[in-house]
């Protein structure tokens, strides 16, 4: 970068001046990126909200706000070598940024597909008319968008799809958003954000960027408004305990901490497809987007007689994986988002290693030259020989390319190890033992938000471990944070209110046409 | 009463000692009904319920739960002379009762009707399979009922339907209870508890009955366990705010206070038929159960230019309701269920009349003889000329036989009073103009969890505004507290875990049949 980019929040339909409150510097090389204006007025975006994004989305019917988000795809597609190039500083090879970016615009695609199947109208029914009595009263639920505004909190690591993948749902549904994105990479967020507005296809009112701090924001919502948080469990936790959160009932989704799991079959072999499948998916959740996905696999469950091998294997495999320049075809693993970043990596890897011993890694990368000043960190493989004792590996996550390996001695240690993370968001299987499979899918599937089961035949057409489908729910319970996002109308849900209405056929009929 | 009941805690499938711990009295009279225990050990009742409850329960498919549901709801039928007799010490009318007593058993047999339509398996799926891939890799979402205990904490109004409406969708679900009633009408939660046991048709573990303090109960719960709330809003608060709670992810639905409306529609006039329904509604909804019901009218909204005949047409009507010995035929307005819930809604009160005058009642009526000392209080009719400037009318719930009435000058006006309460669990709209319906429903439905529409051909049919009906939601945003109780597998969600399977067609089949 010759100028750094002055990055402007965009409040009431402007975008606000610029300023310089702090530096964001590149993931590369610790050159100043873009600058950080002053703080906005939380409290001047949220009345704008409520009154002129929120009546605006509430006039137009679910399909037109439908084809309002395909719009928003079809702009940010035009655009989106704009994005690679900014990308590039957050760290992100080009296929970490494709994650990223594709991810994103992938999602405001599926959701405005996924409108085209929603009601022309402004309020939808929800499940069937119930009979209650035995004349012509009815009962039937609809949804409707909530009346205030959506505070939408993004983590660092997906600068693009983070923004989206709340904004897709939050749209549809009908609400305005005022999206707060994560620090670091805030630059590549306000210039996906930037091609949104600048596509025209927004109401005025809609959405809004808010750089900076939130300042007293979250003390003014109330029960019309709806907080979707995505960070770590200690944030969330604060947030969801503030005294206004609690007295408001503040409607308050969040995607926390998780330590997903992969799990090797007890039928696997080394022999066996799965095997090399599971090592190859392994590796990738390890090295993508330097393992900064809060759906990257963290722990590795193996039967206890092949985790030698595996171990072996995965080491051989991210031997193969290059670090370096993400901006370099050949880097297969490119930077943390950022020194600070790194060092919450090193932290949480020396506490995993009061549990399990460094296989591989654990060290900050010579790369020569200007990339020192840059923020890598070798992959890194832990392994724990004692996993039913202990506790760090299942419950620290180290955000970046770290995972641990553990043995497991049959299918029930295999649930109990998994479930030891109390709540994910994702968890994969890799068996060609249907029978194997349905042990674990019934011990597991109450902590683990999404589960994905891949063998030698499906491995072809599997979306990845570490891909959250819009189509699939985002989210899991516990420590995970109990959040539901994605997942089509599941993933609107924290925006609409259900009211059941108890009222004649024709009277319904009305209502179901608003 | 000649004997106080000893009542006794449930706990690890025996009934624990008796205690002299407090004494419970009878609304009617102030002498003595029953005798709580001491405290029970909530630590062994959670693991309990954790490791035999759960298991048990998670054993039988959604089919066979429902068949234990109606066993139950058989039983306590089978028994309910016995539950009438006692519920009349909490105050309540015969015709109070039935609400308590047959509403609950009511809810039993409608779960168990819903359980038909479910599988007969131990997962179920949830919407459609996802196209998600070219290929055979497909996503679905599946429910599994949760790994911990439900916490059922109930109010004192509803010692009966409190219980069932809680325990009906989470056994359904499959997850076990236990259950701690509202302490002045535990001995009428006891008897009906009582019976469920002695039925057999539950597994061990499945439900436990905490009498007393819980203790550290809720210290003690994680990311598997579910807490169903209903009471004030200031306890739901003090409880969800608790640093376990929220530390873990603790699910945590409440149903707290409401200011329900019922509106009189713009159209309506003395003449129509929807002004008489509108009355008698409104008295109804003053004297059932004394007025402690959550859902019951609080808030009445009339066009400003009927106002004085509205008032005219309720205080006449509340005249022909006789208060008295709830044992009496004639009676139409019971006692409140004990001296303090009396002082409160006189506090409450007071309050109230810092912004509306009293129109009629306000005082505790001298009936005479022992009913003296019972918790007997006067409907009482307040109005509020200028409700778009007060406070305390859209919030301050008196929780007993009292509402306010207030004018409203036009249809938009209408829907900001009735959204000044800023979430309730039921509204009601008495109207024959099906645009007038449509204008009020579009404008109050985020703010309201249930809507009643009643006009003059659908009355004789309708459910009445204050019955939480199994088939329907039964919880409101804000104020009322988010949560979504009953209205078949809605109710039932708080209890299941949504995991997003992605796999073959073989598998998904295998584990849609587990």
């Amino acid at each position: 970068m010759t100028q750094p980019i002055a990055l402007r929040s965009y409040a009431q339909d402007r975008f606000l001046p610029a300023g310089e409150e702090a530096q964001l510097v590149s993931a590369i090389d610790g050159s100043t990126v873009a600058l950080m204006p002053s703080e906005a007025d939380p409290g001047a975006m949220l009345q704008h909200a409520r009154e002129v994004g929120g009546p605006a989305l509430r006039a137009m019917t679910f399909q037109q706000r439908g084809k309002m988000l395909r719009a928003l795809a079809d702009a940010l597609t035009a655009r989106k070598d704009e994005l690679y190039a900014l990308s590039a500083f957050t760290g992100a090879t080009r296929s970490d940024s494709a994650f990223d970016i594709e991810g994103g615009i992938g999602t405001l695609f599926v959701y405005s597909s996924k409108a085209k199947g929603l009601p022309d109208a402004r309020v939808m029914t929800d499940g069937a008319r119930e009979t209650i009595s035995k004349g012509d009263f009815i009962g039937q639920h609809i949804l409707a968008p909530l009346r205030g505004a959506a505070i939408h909190i993004n983590a660092y690591n997906f600068p693009v799809w983070g923004m989206l993948e709340k904004l897709a749902p939050t749209l549809l549904a009908g609400m305005p958003a005022i999206v707060k994105p994560g620090t670091v990479g805030a630059y590549l967020t306000e210039a996906a954000f930037r091609i949104m507005i600048e596509s025209g296809a927004l109401p005025p009112g809609a959405v809004q960027l808010l750089l900076g701090s939130a300042g007293d924001l979250l003390d003014r919502l109330d029960g019309q408004d709806s907080v979707a948080f995505t960070g770590s469990a200690a944030t969330a936790n604060m947030l969801k305990a503030r005294r206004n959160i609690i007295a408001r009932t503040v409607r308050f989704s969040a995607e926390q901490d998780s330590l997903n799991a992969a799990i090797l079959g007890p039928d696997a072999s080394p022999e066996a497809p799965e095997f090399d499948l599971f090592i190859k998916e392994v590796v990738r959740e390890m090295t993508q987007k330097a393992g900064q996905k809060c759906t990257a696999i963290r722990r590795v469950l193996v039967p206890a007689h092949l985790i030698d091998q595996v171990q072996g294997a995965v080491v051989a495999r991210l031997g193969k994986a290059t670090i370096g320049d993400p901006r370099s075809d050949t880097t297969r693993l490119g930077a943390l988002a950022g020194i600070a970043q790194r060092e919450d990596v090193m932290s949480n890897l020396a506490t995993l290693r009061t549990e399990a011993e460094l296989v591989t890694g654990g060290i900050i990368p010579q790369l020569g030259g200007e990339l020192d000043k840059g923020a890598f960190f070798a992959a890194t493989l832990l392994r724990c020989d004692r996993p039913a004792v202990a506790k760090a590996v299942h419950a620290v996550e180290a955000f970046g390319p770290v995972a641990t390996l553990m043995p497991y001695a049959d299918a029930q240690e295999a649930i109990v190890l998994a479930n030891a993370g109390e709540g994910s968001l994702a968890l994969s299987i890799f068996s060609n033992d249907a029978a194997a499979i349905n042990d674990l899918v019934g011990g597991v599937s109450s902590f683990h938000g999404r589960i994905m089961i891949v063998d030698r035949d499906n491995a072809e057409f599997a979306t990845g471990h570490g891909a959250a489908l819009p189509h699939l729910q985002h989210g899991g319970p516990g420590r995970a944070g109990g959040g539901a996002e994605l997942g089509g109308i599941i993933g609107m849900m924290p925006y609409l209110q259900r009211s059941a209405i108890q009222a004649s056929d024709r009277i319904l009929t009305a209502i179901g046409g608003m």
